[in-house]
């Protein structure tokens, strides 16, 4: 059995425009590592109905699931939810049981639910919704994208509310070895290694620091037993090599 | 006229699996942003060769510009070279030039170039080096392709060297304006100015802090009289309204 594979698309002109550093993203990634999905490809596209379309297009067949993250509040720029409809060809529209929720947000229940409020409440027909605890204002799962809001604070809720209800798969365990020697040194036999187990993957990541440098080695794989052989492995023949 | 616009690639398992958090691509969006390159799109894919190929062919056609982060050091998941290679179908093989600025790098120069770290030479045809003054292992400029290193000390430098190079655009001006008010009663009187500048991007960035909400709202554009404008109109209509 192979792990489900997961895309990502983040939605937000302020990550591109580099005024907001992502969180949802290596939220979620380490999310689902834990649980065996495989985050195997992201996409940062800008509020725009093209770009949002076709991403969602392009992963939701490309991959077992697809998340995203941003543009499903009240204001002009929220348009998340339509270009989810559009991407699948089904209508949108305020439906009752996500104004039911969105009305307990409010002191006089559905009577504050003014134009802009019952934005949140459009919904692609067909879609199921996932709980906002934060905020009330739903996500939801259309087939297989789970649309969910931008504000960390309410994305990490949706998450947990969300990834029990998903098939999850084997996680993969990984050992990280810190070597002390330059990368030119370690990839000859690191690489011979990587050969010698075709389950695992091998990651180096270098570092520079002052007055040194070096790499954290990574192995990655389901079995527990084989990840410690190689670790043995490039004890001997990378550090001590 | 319009600003360039650029594509980013993010190479590596490292951001996919959750273990590392993005720097390159934060560091990258802002410095495009502030000499008028629209960073209009952002992809981070596996070390794998498909999937590098594809992003690569897919951004450069659709940007001015494409920079890539990561895989290009000298161990056996560092495929980059190859896959841009690959991707303008051209050859790769260890350059002169490339060994030359590598061999500084060690006290018996270009004796010292083990086959690792030759890896680190091989450039493309047809591509132009990029400077690393850092670990001196070079980046490269493949037409409007830009490959750089992951190690965000390294990436930063190469960066340093490189926007210089670049055709530059207009740096788009922004101005933030706190809103003490729920998103749903900014939505109707924003989107409205909205319309009203139609050179303008306004954002609406909503936040939950213990204790109350509110949104910053961002005014982006290039003409910073207009923007003083819309500003104007958002204190008077959307704070006061």
């Amino acid at each position: 059995m192979t792990n489900p594979t997961a895309g990502m698309i983040v939605i937000g002109d302020e990550i591109l425009s580099g005024r907001t550093r992502d969180a949802n993203m290596y939220h979620l990634a380490g999310r689902l590592t834990a649980i065996g999905i495989d985050l195997a490809e992201v996409r940062i596209v800008a509020d725009d109905r093209d770009q949002i379309i076709g991403a969602v297009n392009a992963l939701r067949h490309a991959h077992d699931m697809v998340f995203t993250s941003g543009g499903i509040g009240p204001t002009h720029d929220d348009i998340t939810a339509d270009c989810i409809a559009a991407a699948f060809g089904v209508g949108i529209d305020v439906r009752e049981d996500a104004k039911a929720v969105l009305a307990t947000n409010y002191p006089n229940g559905a009577a504050d639910l003014t134009e802009a409020r019952l934005r949140m409440a459009r919904i692609p027909d067909g879609a199921d919704l996932i709980e906002n605890q934060v905020s009330k204002a739903p996500g939801f799962s259309m087939q297989n994208v789970h649309v969910m809001a931008g504000v960390p604070r309410v994305f990490t809720c949706m998450v947990d509310w969300l990834l029990p209800r998903l098939a999850q798969g084997t996680p993969v365990q990984s050992v990280t070895i810190n070597a002390n020697l330059p990368e030119s040194k370690i990839a000859g036999p690191l690489g011979k290694i990587a050969t010698e187990f075709p389950d695992l993957t091998f990651g180096s990541y270098p570092y520079y620091e002052d007055g040194g440098h070096g790499a954290n080695l990574v192995i990655r794989g389901a079995d527990s037993t084989q990840i410690a052989r190689a670790e043995a492995a490039i004890r001997t023949r990378v550090l001590n090599g």
